[in-house]
């Protein structure tokens, strides 16, 4: 399908130049694959923009981080799963700035020096959100989150890594800094990814040293508030609070986290006591920002954004002033919605029902109503805790329920026969079939800045 | 298992300082493993060090870069192939010294400052290979080779990132030079790196991209000698080479690599013309050097090299005046054997055995006999060429062959059974169940340098 488009190699790239309507969707999560998915039949041009070349199915993320998932298999690339679907366009590039005048978004590929525009009629944004850091951005190198593969192979090298390393160390308290490990932030993310550490060290690699017992590994959730996973009421909650316990997570609630450095954290307890803890390594899950194209939207519309930068947006997920332009999933503020998946997805497709509605002429829906379909997470294998509509459950047919779901919404018929492979392999057994790590991105964390102290 | 070993934190740490006979292998890849194994039922303390943690399948290595594997399915952990073993520690460290007087090896790990000594009865160094550029290492940026989980990673972003990025660009020849790979060396790791991305391009991606034809990609194959895989023997070379053509691949012989930057390759031809190739996705394939620590043996020891640094050993694969000191594998030159994995296993077991014969005051075999068990390189999907005693077999016997040899030399079930699955998805379907990348490891190949011409 060559374009005919004036070739002029000084000038930036512009893309669509189609006499349909243009839809331009921003980003390849939830929410820009959704919104992609529900033009199927529509009768406009769809380009998928977005700056990795694959679906992310974010929920997951921890699973590669600790060795049980592959990244492809919760990475699926964009336009393989968009491939048949003739009227999408998937480019590769990161939306820097916009004229909306002109209906033209410009942006950058990597590996590509010159930056290249993108027109649109219409224009859904789903760029996301990253980790915040509250103010302390020196906190990332040391305390990695859990947004992208890149995240979640960097934690997998620190993670096995921490183990690797303790078991050269001669003296005890070296060895224990190396395999405590300190999870920011009790959501989801948080309580997930320090089960599956408490999991890793009582089981799958139980034997595996000859100086480190890996079960003497501690792993600290810590959180500001009062509660775990404060978005699925207070009998859920305690729920996951005494399951975490009981599989040895030393959770820290309405503790604040004061300093983070190579060696480790320093937090204020709640008698206000301040407490040193000495750990290698730490994650962090305690807060979100919208993406950078959040503040570009904000300046070149003068739409009001919220302290973590999300876009506030009319009920119809537009921008004040700007009908065609939708902000959709973890980049907008509207009703105190959660930024989870469900959101991305439904706020996607709704704002792809609202174009084509306004195509035909037809009133279409006037406002947003997202249904609640339920939060769940995982503890540890075969346990879980799970809210959906009337139902709460916990244990193991939570757990079941997490699997059929997760199976469910995985892209890719082969993704799915191997993460259940995979599941099986790390619940029913208790190996880790994802335990490489590169060179690069592992292993050389607490060398980049050679401390004096460090032996 | 607490060593006893006096505690100074100021000192390097010493490891095992035990009264049995202390083996120290040093790599995990075939030589070390197999001689790990092979010393199950001694009376020794066996220690693994080696600069991973994984062992590497590196004959599969080319099904990272290509998409069809995860790096876990060729990369197991090392400590846990060993973890019943009880004799073995496995510790991650690259050695960097050697005193053979003390008989000490100093190491170093990433991610701690400190060295660390581990001292040896026996010695086997099995630390391989890495990729030689002929003494032009600036090529290595722009053409990458195929030794490591970072390698192949790095080459999956490139060879993906490559058909992404031809998709955004309007001038046509841009188009071509991003989709024309070229591989240099035609030995087995070139012929299935140039077969797989025909594969990509003619199967797996077809119908992905919008501008792209994928099929319009170009792959060529450049060696200086005058056929492919010298190794099997002219009939199966020939085989080779038909196939290869019939596949679409361009095949260049007789042709040598003048010079390698970010927008191409240029070579000589055989009639001493000189061409230039405008290729933005270059791999080598082309040499072998032993790695870095062989030269620090030789100096050490007085031990000769030959011209790629490998060590001269003795036919019991010692080195000349160090009865305890073995090398293995693609580090030794011995009777002008291969670098090729069966090499690699069987000197690491005859050394394993050597060491064991020894302390039972038993003679023991007197010098190492290579068995050739054969050879065989995949051509594309069905399709290989194989050696194996007096058989000569071509296309899908020999591809047969080769899957049910391989399957079996992988380690761990779970590794045979999603290899098996998504060798389904990749021969007997289309798809590449591996696509995904890190934003830091690929894609930004070019950016690095910015190119004033690129546009």
């Amino acid at each position: 399908m060559e374009q005919s488009v004036p070739s002029n190699p000084s000038a930036p790239l512009s893309w669509n130049p189609s006499s349909r309507h243009r839809v331009l969707i921003i980003g390849s999560g939830f929410g820009g694959l959704f919104a992609a998915k529900a033009l199927r039949r529509a009768e406009v041009d769809v380009t998928v923009l977005a700056s990795t070349p694959h679906h992310l199915f974010q929920p997951l993320l921890y699973q590669v981080a600790t060795g049980i998932l592959s990244q492809g298999e919760i990475a699926p690339a964009s336009r393989e799963i968009l491939r048949r679907q003739r009227n999408v366009s998937v480019l590769l590039g990161t939306a820097e700035q916009i004229d909306t005048a002109a209906r033209t978004v410009t942006a950058r590929a990597p590996g590509r020096t010159a930056p290249f525009d993108v027109g649109y009629d219409s224009l859904i944004v789903a760029t996301g959100a990253s980790q915040s850091y509250f103010g302390r951005p020196e906190f990332a190198e040391h305390a990695p989150g859990l947004k992208s593969i890149d995240d979640a192979l960097e934690l997998r090298g620190r993670i096995f890594g921490a183990f690797e390393l303790a078991e050269l160390e001669e003296n005890p308290r070296d060895r224990a800094r190396r395999i405590t490990f300190a999870v920011v932030g009790a959501g989801a993310t948080g309580v997930e990814m320090a089960g599956q550490i408490a999991e890793l060290a009582h089981r799958a690699l139980r034997g595996e040293y000859r100086r480190v017992d890996s079960r003497e590994a501690r792993v600290l959730l810590i959180d500001a508030a009062d509660i775990v996973l404060p978005s699925f009421g207070d009998h859920l909650s305690d729920k996951a609070l005494q399951h975490l316990k009981k599989l040895g997570v030393e959770v820290r609630l309405g503790t604040k986290v004061e300093d983070v450095d190579a060696r480790g954290i320093t937090v204020k307890n709640p008698d206000g006591s301040v407490e040193r803890i000495e750990s290698m390594t730490k994650i962090w899950a305690a807060g979100v920002a919208a993406s950078p194209f959040a503040d570009v939207l904000a300046q070149a519309t003068g739409a009001e954004t919220d302290r973590a930068g999300r876009l506030k947006v009319l009920p119809d997920c537009t921008l004040p002033g700007h009908p065609e332009i939708f902000v959709v999933g973890d980049m907008m503020t509207l009703d105190a919605l959660p930024g989870v998946a469900q959101v991305a997805i439904q706020s996607g497709k709704f704002a792809a029902e609202r174009i084509e509605a306004r195509l035909h002429g037809r009133p279409g829906p006037e406002r947003f109503r997202y249904r609640d379909k339920g939060s769940m997470a995982t503890i540890s294998r075969f346990d879980a805790v799970a809210s959906v509509g009337p139902i709460r459950a916990t244990g193991w047919p939570a757990w079941l329920l997490w699997l059929v779901i997760h199976l469910f919404y995985l892209v890719g018929f082969e993704h799915r026969i191997t993460t259940l492979f995979h599941w099986a392999v790390s619940f029913a057994g208790r190996g880790r079939a994802e335990r490489a790590v590169t060179a690069r991105q592992a292993l050389g964390h607490d060398d980049r800045k050679p401390d004096p102290q460090a032996n």
